[in-house]
């Protein structure tokens, strides 16, 4: 079997770390389990780009035991974890990760992939689909369909699919209720602070958290902050809808060159570049931390920072000082990629549950209706996305409440008054 | 002139409030004075159907100035502020409301409204749209649009819409970011909370807080429940994605059947009927509180708590004691219509300055494309939204960011990569 | 019968008032039913000093029960609810208290009361404790002991006891646990809102509320304005330990000439006097609007307010316009008397409970132990203060653990190790 | 020099780790610094029993800058960090510390630190001081006097306090506000759910969490669990007022025998024994998770849990799974102790530092007074508690009010009324 990972003694370990997920991940084991027997994805060739972690791990067996050959590539030079690379050879997945590649390391397992001519594309962040539209279009006919799991993901694909250059149609799986809702929000808010402690052992409490953007994954960032305490909020945004939501919700709005001077700790959550940059660096106290949630590591402008540092050290495994010239140390956390996933362990298995549902049933609704789909971006199914939600609902032992037929009725009709 | 109204004596005292108003309506104070010179509204008779206000006395206002013809009746038959009227008749409205009107002359004052043959019609529930389409189907040919204010009467206009039945473009106001987002969550939210705490001054801190429907109103009413310090927020719901949400915002969901056992106050926001019944007014402990927060007094099914009733009393103003057979007293506050309007003021100035923003923007927007919308509910125009929005922030002294040249080229762009 | 009220007339609807009031307050209802047979207050007199709301009565009425002669005052020149006095006179009370008293007419209920010669003096405030040491120390003798609700009494109580000039013994019933550690926090964190709410219908969240003092009182009025969605909640302080809890536990510290500049809404809480003066109204923004809720109306120092305005008006039945010589209009509520009493109701029911409890059973108490105890500002007993605390737990039905013999043993022992 | 670590090789990456923590400890580092000259600890011996932690760290170079020889063992078992041990040795402390001790070698290391007869204890649970009034009273009478830094410590002290068997002045720097107020709520409440997620990666959002005590820690963890999304906080208790102040301030409260059925996650600070128990573990839902923020690995009983379980294995590297005989899996973090030293590393650096600049302050304190002070457990005085905080906020670049004379003087008066 082909594959390319740190070291396969590291496999009892991931599997240990494995079946800690699959105890945490209700949803998708019940999936896995109702599929292994029929084996609806016998045959089918699955290409999948995730950051390799234990819970893609529990995603990766489920398609296995639903019949597919699966190839797996990790989504980000730093996130992989290798003891779980290891268990997945293990488990007979073609596996290439490895923790600390370089840029053209990560690119030459993407073409790993590609080798194996994927009819499933499974992405995050959308790098595998832009090298099949850029390098690899004479692959692109015989593929089923693609899902991308990230809200910047499908933003690259939706500018292709603008442009009239997309080739096969792409379940946006961010797009389901039950994943950019929870995943985003519960999941990178929590595992971001996660990231942020497990690198610097800070106190929360009495901090001026400045956090860049209010979308999903800024809103559960600013959430947190406060939930841990944070003495002031501040939300930088450049939609003045989202900015007023921000202020409603009870933080701080301004712009990013006035937080610049009194911000305690930096996270950035814009999908956007540059949003930190030298102007910022600027004005910045004495001792600032930054730290990035956002997709690339593009966010904090790192090369503005290099410029004006006079030197550099690493203090800490994911803490790196600037010291500028004018004596001030500024703390870059996580060589500026994304903390959660570099200095904790990504999302916690209880979100990446739901996702990965809507990921495995995206793929099976592609296999089903090979050759029925536009080629477009699309949202899930509604349909499958409440199966989601009432799978994890029954899994808390929560039950809900259902309409009577008088209700229902009565939603549906308009002929009623005051 | 002609108007109905309780007594044009208490106009001055209506005006003092109108004033506070104008003091917390930045953004259609704004608005207002940008128009009242070219009165682009000049000769056009807008109906309108909505809470008699001193908020919604600002815009009258506001369409006064612009040119227009008002004719107002209250939105609903307890929610009349008397002084207000009289103070709208002053400024040359055509009032046609008081507070606590029969049904009969609530819909006596809707047949006014269409005796002036409004062409702009301005809805709070859409009764009056209703009415004009079931009964007056001639007077629709000459109307420009109308609006609607409410989740409600936007479920009841896309019926209408469904059924091809829609006789005029209708802009779907609640739809404005800017107003649902908003209005509902916030205003709602604390409003819902003024009303029960003005109705029975009864401490939230240490109480079960049971929120039916997690909607935006159910979200701010649980959101508030939860700021006040109540000791268990339960929310119930029929949709399992919003059930979820519900969950990993740190709420709890069950079934209404089994809080019914355990809540000290029970508020309904599920724009559906008998969502407390019978069965649940049977389980119910001694003493529990009941509130809507929905649009029509049918979420708590009073015929059911009558029925089960041995006596009833009006305890103080907006509380009346049901004592059941077994000797257990449940409390139902402003007989089970919008406890926020009814028992203390409705949407505070904030919120509705820019409900009413949008208000005016779109009646002009309808007057502007007269003839050139199709017969259909729509969305507010986003530019619109976004200027209500710019505006509010401007109003509070906010500033925010705007994309370098780069960074509006980068989120266009697919081209980039880990 | 000797008293002065309004109107007797008013008495049925005050007692709807207090009758809503018993259920919510079971602590009180259950002792007053124990002691309304022994009667273990017979023939004493009983001069109380309290703000006459409908809980206030349920204390009355217990005492009353309980076989003593009653003689109460309101406590404030506008806290009074006319109908409620009504309804105590029609129980047996000597009331002298009406809403909108002059100072003088406040004064001559005081001296009613001392023409009872009572022997247990409940105050609120110490307004009549000094009195009686200041000018009736023959009256003093005879007095078996008082009580005193508040901290601003207790501090005055305190130096009396200081300078050797206490001529009784006094429970500070404040200082019980289940007095200001809930009366202070969750009552008049609550109740200040409802009272601004009442005044102003303004929206909370989106607002820059600053709090001066993070005592009891100053951290309920935080948490609650965190809790209403403020968009920056500041405190002030004199105490640097104050101050540094107020910063860990989310809030903003500044000193007021800061905070006047930015500040929405103003908030005082501290005891001081003056504790917004000119130099800060100086500074504000227009439109900012000042409440207080300590006790006395001195902490807002409206002279300097008088003396910077050009013309004041009434807006509304709370809010006062001060218009400064520049053009800047300032909000004062309530007169700067105690705004969730005068535009609200007090506390709610349920905190009154628990500190009207202490009351009752600090004045059985000092009856008890008449003549033996110290001329001091005693602290409540633990038991009385452990023993309210589990009869409201239970009126919730909220059980607790006791501790294992094994348990009572580990935490009396010192000779274990790790 | 003499000591017992595990590698001086660690030295260096310890030495990183301090310097990290000397950024983050503003106050001890300036009182390190004014002390630094003087030397006005020269030639004492200081005995501390503390976790050997970066922030102990900068505690002890405090010390040995300020002239003191110092001793140094880890107060407990498990949570020594050898690379701060390596460090702290090269500086000229006598470490005797490792991670991972026996319970005899962990009291072979206190005997070691009784061989250098130390004039200034501090302690950490009190194991020390309980170790020299048991076997080595001859060594007390040269002790100039001890501190204490937990709760459980000073409750220990305290018994023999009363028993008359205290030896020497102690101060309780626990008492201190500066310390009780801020470490244990701010500090403990955050890393202990550092702890757990760098233990488990679960998601918090959701869950039901139960708290056992509502002490200062249980308190800053309730706090926290709400502030990360938790669907219920249960919290349990012996003491009816905390109990009461849990519900007000908006958590449940139940018996343990009720909270077992229903809790995904059990978090202990009781200070007591055996809070959670056989009857306990039988009632627990699969997969349910145990963690102590208690001093002392007693209060989840493991003894029961050992009995219980047919069969255990260590899951991840602080989680061990015991498998019940029918079936059900329990997983206890880090052995039952302290979970946010074993699994994480203890309190930030933030807390640390008030905490032991009056830790620092204290023994000061005890040699400038040497032979004056009573063989008591002593408060910290206020004075020290003052300067702690007012440096503390100087750091934060926050600035306070100080009173007017005007104010001084009204707040000692008494004599002003209503």
């Amino acid at each position: 079997m082909e594959y390319k990972v740190k070291d396969l003694a590291l496999a009892p370990q991931g599997n240990a770390k494995i079946s800690w997920a699959e105890q945490n991940m209700p949803v998708l084991m019940l999936l896995r389990k109702r599929h292994s027997a029929l084996k609806p994805l016998k045959g089918v060739r699955v290409g999948a780009v995730l950051h390799v972690t234990k819970e893609t791990a529990v995603l990766m067996k489920a398609f296995v035991d639903a019949g597919a050959e699966v190839v797996l590539a990790g989504s980000n030079p730093l996130s992989t974890q290798d003891d779980i690379a290891a268990a997945l050879v293990e488990y007979g997945v073609h596996v290439y990760a490895w923790r600390g590649q370089s840029s053209s390391e990560y690119y030459w397992c993407l073409e790993k992939i590609i080798e194996w001519r994927p009819q499933i594309v499974l992405d995050d962040g959308a790098d595998l689909h832009a090298l099949i539209h850029e390098k690899h279009l004479d692959l692109a006919e015989q593929i089923i369909g693609g899902t991308e799991e990230t809200t910047t993901g499908v933003i690259r694909l939706k500018a292709l699919e603008r442009e009239g250059l997309l080739k096969y149609p792409v379940i946006a799986v961010n797009n389901a209720y039950t994943k950019h809702m929870f995943d985003n929000r519960y999941g990178t808010g929590q595992s971001t602070f996660d990231g942020i402690l497990r690198a610097t052992n800070i106190l929360i409490a009495g901090k001026i958290v400045v956090v860049a953007g209010y979308g999903w994954v800024g809103k559960g960032i600013a959430m947190r902050a406060r939930g841990l305490g944070a003495r002031r909020v501040i939300v930088t945004e450049v939609n003045p809808i989202r900015a007023l939501e921000a202020i409603y919700d009870g933080f701080e709005v301004m712009p990013m060159s006035e937080a610049a001077e009194i911000g305690d700790i930096f996270i950035t959550a814009t999908g956007n570049k540059a949003v930190i940059r030298r102007e910022h660096f600027e004005k910045m106290k004495n001792g600032a931390i930054l730290a990035n949630a956002g997709h690339f590591n593009v966010e904090v402008w790192i090369p503005d920072l290099e410029e004006l540092a006079r030197s550099k050290r690493h203090m800490l495994p994911y803490v790196t000082e600037y010291e500028l010239r004018d004596g001030r140390k500024i703390y870059l956390l996580a060589e500026g990629r994304l903390v959660n996933l570099v200095a904790a362990e990504g999302h916690p298995s209880e979100v990446m549950d739901m996702s990965f549902a809507n990921q495995f049933l995206a793929s099976l609704y592609l296999v089903d209706n090979k050759g029925k789909l536009p080629l477009r971006v699309m949202n899930p199914p509604l349909e499958l996305d409440e199966m989601v939600a009432s799978l994890k609902l029954e899994s808390m032992s929560v039950r809900i409440d259902s309409m009577t037929r008088e209700q229902e009725e009565y939603v549906k009709s308009w002929r009623h008054g005051t």
